[in-house]
């Protein structure tokens, strides 16, 4: 579960990104390839995530929420800096071995495609489970369905039961390369999905990759004893200096490319990799004049525009192939044909140091969540939203005070030495460089309004003394 | 100073509407009309505004603002209803001759034009004065630049010193008609300025529309013996039930257009009456690629593009020729060629019950300004300003208490039968039918915000017990 996807500014942001999104549907990518994952897997195989740190919680909280019945069989394996597919793949397959024998296949899904036809898609996976027994490490090769520029393809050689031989995997292409891929029927695009035995992909690696292989094993021993997060026993972070000395490099380039037994499995099931606006719009329904609108919106003698609304009125007059997207913070307006050109806004903004590239004014913690209601020079004013049985770290700030006011449930606080508890329409003050913390002891979320007061409202002007999530 | 200016939404609103819209360059067209006022009267001649009553707290800050040395000689004559312009100016003739005599000359000056070139305006103001001594009903006329189908025309008969005889008014024409006066060089735009002297007006409008005119004195009348309005003694506002009898109709129709000296002076000023997004864009400065960008806004592969944010990031990628207006609550995409249709937007909204076509998020009080930070389930969030020497009323709810934290200055309040000053970074509980007061004893502006809890948040769960502003 990787996938910045920046062209999907301004939803997708670095703080909660594309396998998070709200599709037009509704759910998210990650959902639905957790989905997907139940679909096809047996009862009690493990249900591996492999993702940055930063995302723990996010992840946990989403799969408690879509899938409370397979919370225990949820692994997160979290790596500590960002290092291309390899590391991560090569780390699962070591920790899967380990625990559940070199025999077991795993299944490699991104969190960031959507595939809507489960049935079709869990016969294609049965077909690569077959192969990946015989020792194949199988792909999935989607049909090309236009001359895309974006993906990589995989070249088809003979034919095997259920899928065929790699002949060779070949680089995004040239459009007219491209165009003759699609002609020419045998080419297939690299999905990124991948079918394995544990014991097969190690060794292809060992052979193909040593170079990786090796700081993969080192990582892997060095992370082995350590203790899970505190906070979740499920998840367990690799040890960040042996993971940070493994080369970043993609499990393609690293050993499907150059592995012996590579087979592909030519995708039957949908699939939409939601890579841009525009592949976004292909889910909305689409009115009399090709309008695709969602939220609070309005078109008037517009055609083929895809609004998208989550806080505001958009109104369009008189516009055309359009694509809209407003968020509490930012606006887009890019024309249907530049969508890919998405990015260039967010490199732009980013060089303007402008926040709305990386987080949004609603912010996860691992307790819950912050919604910045008011930025002012004279004060900054927040919505906390803390879940059942979670608590703040004990903290305190040195340059501004807060004033709490809760306004749904009932929150456990201490101000100084004192702990109370604190009632819907009751508020209480914690003066600056005060220790103060926040607790939801009840089983629903609680809500309060905070104003700060002060001269520095950053939220690096935090002093915490002790904190659940190992943040001190 | 009407106009309601639907199309430049979402900025212009009947809350806050056209002569009230900051500027691209700064200020406001009705300070701007103020400043001509001041610089083509003389000094001790009132400044009569004619507005709604509605408008009158918001037109005397503005004039305190930027003209306090001229504080003294505001007037305000304020409309009960909306009856066009007829009744305000005829109204206004008579408390003139009844106040300075009838040979008294005023300059009509409607609020929502843009003119920059003051010394020009004040030589045809002193030609149209001229005239107006002799007599004439003067209008001034600006020369067309296009062939215009929004505006009335002024066909111009035989030369008089200073300017022509009007020989007809013409409606609105079609394109090509439009086109043949221009062409034709005898049209002039009707920008519904005027001079005459109070008795002229009054003498022609007694012959021309006794209709009007009959219950136009009526009302005056009706209206002279009562109080000014408790907390300001320059603002009148006419007795509302003889408003209401006098027929709405334009002074255009009811005087100038059948009254017999009637006389133009053809505008050697530059004029602009923001009537559209267009028009607004052309007083602000063009980058290479032609947009024109104010505030948070970025531009990729575009170009022709007005961008105006107030609040928010706007990002624009390879779109041409198209007007983006973002506020905190709306944002409006429209080709540049359809401006004149953002009344549509707002006629379709009002019927899909839209706030943003009438308020902002934050709404304008006689005692100062409240802004919505969060209207949730749960609470309502707001800031709110309170001007010098300002007080609300003195109040309780039914449904809500509120929680008040002083963020700028120190506010004077009641609550129950306490009152105390509240200083910056203090907090005060106002619980559920229990009466309060908030008060600005200071000299600078104070801010709070109110955190409110209960079942119902809405304006009308307002008790008022005494109020300043007459709203008991």
């Amino acid at each position: 579960s990787g996938g910045a996807g920046t062209r999907l500014w301004p939803v997708s942001r670095k703080s909660l990104p594309k396998p998070f999104m709200p599709l037009p549907a509704g759910g998210t990518l990650l959902g639905g390839t957790l989905a997907r994952a139940l679909r096809v897997s047996g009862s009690d195989a493990p249900l591996v995530t492999v993702t940055a740190a930063t995302y723990a919680h996010l992840t946990l909280d989403l799969y408690r929420r879509v899938a409370p019945e397979a919370d225990a069989r949820q692994q997160l394996l979290l790596e500590p800096s960002s290092r291309n597919t390899a590391p991560a793949i090569l780390l699962a397959a070591l920790w899967i071995a380990a625990r559940r024998g070199g025999h077991s296949t795993l299944l490699v899904l991104p969190a960031d495609h959507l595939i809507r036809n489960e049935d079709v898609f869990a016969s294609d996976v049965a077909k690569a489970q077959a192969l990946a027994a015989e020792g194949h490490l199988v792909t999935f090769g989607i049909p090309p369905t236009r001359a895309e520029t974006g993906y990589g393809y995989i070249e088809r050689g003979d034919a095997l039961e259920g899928g065929f031989k790699v002949a060779r995997f070949v680089e995004k292409p040239d459009a007219s390369t491209a165009a003759a891929y699609v002609a020419g029927g045998r080419h297939l695009w690299n999905a990124g999905m991948f079918c394995f035995r544990a014991d097969a992909l190690i060794e292809a690696a060992d052979l193909a990759c040593p170079e990786v292989m090796g700081p993969v094993r080192a990582c892997f021993l060095a992370s082995d004893a350590r203790q899970p997060r505190r906070d979740d026993a499920r998840a367990l972070t690799w040890d960040a200096a042996s993971f940070d000395a493994i080369p970043g490099i993609s499990i393609d380039y690293a050993v499907m490319e150059r592995a012996d037994r590579v087979a592909v499995v030519p995708a039957s099931f949908d699939w939409n990799d939601i890579g841009s606006w525009t592949a976004v719009g292909e889910e909305m329904p689409s009115d009399a004049d090709g309008n695709r609108i969602r939220g609070d919106a309005i078109a008037i003698d517009s055609h083929g525009c895809q609004l998208h609304s989550t806080a505001r009125t958009i109104a369009a007059v008189g516009v055309c192939d359009l694509t809209v997207v407003e968020t509490a913070d930012a606006v887009l307006i890019a024309h249907r044909d530049r969508a890919q050109d998405v990015k260039k806004v967010v490199d732009a903004l980013r060089a303007r140091g402008n926040a709305s590239v990386d987080t949004h004014l609603t912010v996860h913690r691992p307790w819950g969540s912050y919604t910045v209601l008011e930025d002012g020079a004279d004060c900054k004013v927040k919505r906390l939203t803390v879940k059942p049985g979670q608590v703040l770290s004990l903290q305190l700030h040195h340059r501004r005070s807060e004033h709490w006011t809760v306004v749904t449930g009932t929150a456990r606080v201490r101000v100084g030495d004192e702990e109370f508890d604190l009632e819907r329409n009751h508020s209480t003050y914690i003066p600056v460089e005060t220790l103060h913390r926040l607790e939801n002891r009840t089983d629903t979320d609680i809500h309060l309004i905070e104003v700060q007061c002060g001269d520095y409202f950053g939220e690096d002007d935090i002093e915490r003394l002790e904190d659940r999530y190992g943040r001190v």
